[in-house]
């Protein structure tokens, strides 16, 4: 095999496929990007059996042939290369040249055959939406689902497509997120588990812009992201996901309006009086027009008010402050509204339209209380 | 006590302070710093007897008084606090009020008087330097300190002043960098060796602008630095600092002239062969007008040829690639000459006029030549 590329695509193509290299494995092929230039194009492939992706970098096929490669020092020469053409050139025994310049590289790769290559698959059901809505809807969910391992369901999020609505829910025990977004176009029923890992690597290859497009396309087992010059095939989680519609009430007792950023300051300063791993609630004391929080740690107190706009009863509930500085971290308005039932029912922030709900349950405050 | 100040300005003298707090202690007291407002300025003062701060922070002063106050706790409260007027009032409990815009803090203060204050320190001998010089020196010097606290010498630099010249030298046992520079005035001889921590310190809380000035005094056991509201004090290291003037020869037999971005970017590929904690050479081998860098690892090999000026004879020489990286990242100037005798002598990097010298002792690499 030769082929040269310039530095640059040559770099952005290892980083994407880099995603998909597990750090830790017992099959040491998997640590290994393929570079497959047997058929006309540059192909960059990896594969940590969960998660495949196949990316093409822009270059010339001097002599065509494939090569397995280790990911990591790989990545790290074409890394520090100088702003060139690159020429990487394999022997019959797999060793790889990499020239630059006047710098020169020998490692040694290995035979392509025993890499676990991605399985076609059929491509019928899809939908098409923007790089950034994709980007968008990962970040405002993908904080809460679980990464308790022996609870798998937990650890994806459920994707229902519904004619031209896309629903994305996740939760972890303690939270629900859920983001509503409308399609262009009206497509069949969808409903599938995909892996938070997977979401998290295609969120960071992801351009975010609204002008590029993604088809994702959905199997009983896989999905598959395919966008710009690359192709992204995760293995779904099987099983049945929570039933959570019961849960999502619309009835309330108070319903309050704040300033997303204020809230979001103040929760920020009163988590500082509290130590990793201690488990201290936030009390949150809200009567007419504001809102008091308060916090109480062996390392002091500190309690603030806020300005709100409230309708209905007064209530005094406790909250995990990570929880509602998830959720507020990842909306984009300005003012939030949240609703409340009671202190032991789930507090609701979401926007009228309910693009975006975020359920959070409250902690039991009366040990709390002074 | 009862003082009002401003949230920036108090935030940035507790970052000062902040630096002599230890981050591991037996003496609970170090880990607090001082808030003394008992004579007209508001102070704060840390000391982790090594290192003593004091700062002056702008405010205005309501009720006298004084109070020793957890740095890490007070530190993370002002940073979280809104851009605005910071209240700190305290009772004759020690308890401390925190109070900004609507936001409220109460943690538990102690009283002083166990404190260890900075001595009072005669201020007889000094110099006079921009705080930029300083903090060049240091950059250029501090990375060849040893941290190997059994042999404390190579733990600080010489600092030694003789006339109007200023040179600084530091060590460890592989290597030596020199910085000499031209003082305004003339002073008496002083020669004292500064710990390597203190001056990592002092650097980071030094402006590094040419028209800020910063007095260096000294006496027998103490080196105090003083700039802006701040004054720094430090012990010295007590002993006699290593004789190197029979070291510094200006004989050579080969001097090379190299642009120094190339041959760093050159070095920092080859590095990448290199696992950490593996001993592996860069061999040199230079020849007319041409310097072939190259190493050899379980990874793979490398090999790359950058264009020099030479004078003399050929050589071929070894080093270990981190400190040649070590030197080459402080020198400010684009081409550097390299001066060498034989393959078991140092290497100089030095300028002209010599305000700088770094010597870097080779590697045999008999057994290392394929």
């Amino acid at each position: 095999m030769k082929i040269i590329c310039q530095k640059n695509d040559l770099l952005n193509s290892v980083n994407i496929v880099l995603k998909a290299i597990p750090s830790r494995t017992t099959m040491p092929i998997l640590e290994c990007l393929i570079i497959d230039a047997k058929s006309g194009v540059i192909k960059l492939i990896s594969n940590d059996m969960e998660l495949g992706i196949e990316t093409i970098v822009k270059g010339n096929i001097l002599e065509n042939g494939i090569i397995a490669i280790n990911a990591k020092v790989f990545s790290e020469i074409i890394r520090k290369l100088p702003d060139n053409e690159v020429t990487i050139e394999t022997d019959s025994n797999y060793k790889a040249t990499i020239t630059c310049e006047k710098a020169n590289f020998n490692i040694s790769g290995k035979a392509s055959e025993e890499f676990p290559f991605l399985p076609n698959i059929q491509k019928d059901k899809n939908i098409t939406i923007s790089q950034f809505s994709l980007k968008e809807i990962i970040r405002q969910t993908v904080f809460s689902i679980s990464d308790n391992e022996s609870n798998k369901i937990m650890t994806g999020e459920l994707f229902e497509i519904n004619e031209d609505e896309l629903k994305v829910t996740s939760l972890d025990g303690h939270r629900i997120s859920i983001r509503n977004i409308k399609l262009k176009d009206n497509y069949d029923n969808i409903k599938v588990i995909v892996p938070g890992k997977t979401l998290n690597e295609v969120s960071k290859i992801l351009s975010g812009e609204i002008s590029d497009q993604v088809n994702l396309f959905f199997t009983d087992k896989h999905i598959l992201f395919e966008f710009d010059d690359t192709v992204v095939l995760s293995r779904l989680i099987e099983g049945e996901f929570y039933k959570i519609s019961q849960m999502l009430s619309n009835d309330y007792e108070t319903k309050l309006t704040i300033n997303k950023k204020e809230f979001l300051s103040c929760i920020d300063r009163a988590t500082l009086l509290i130590k990793e791993n201690e488990k201290k609630p936030i009390i949150i004391n809200i009567t007419d027009n504001n809102m008091e929080l308060k916090i109480n740690s062996n390392i002091g107190s500190m309690n603030e008010d806020i300005d709100i706009k409230k309708e209905g009863k007064d209530i005094l509930i406790g909250f995990n402050p990570r929880f509602l500085i998830d959720a507020l971290k990842v909306i984009d308005d300005e003012e939030v509204d949240i609703y409340l039932f009671n202190p032991k029912a789930p507090c609701f922030i979401k926007d009228k339209e309910e693009t975006y709900i975020y359920l959070i349950l409250p902690v039991n405050i009366n040990a709390n209380i002074n």
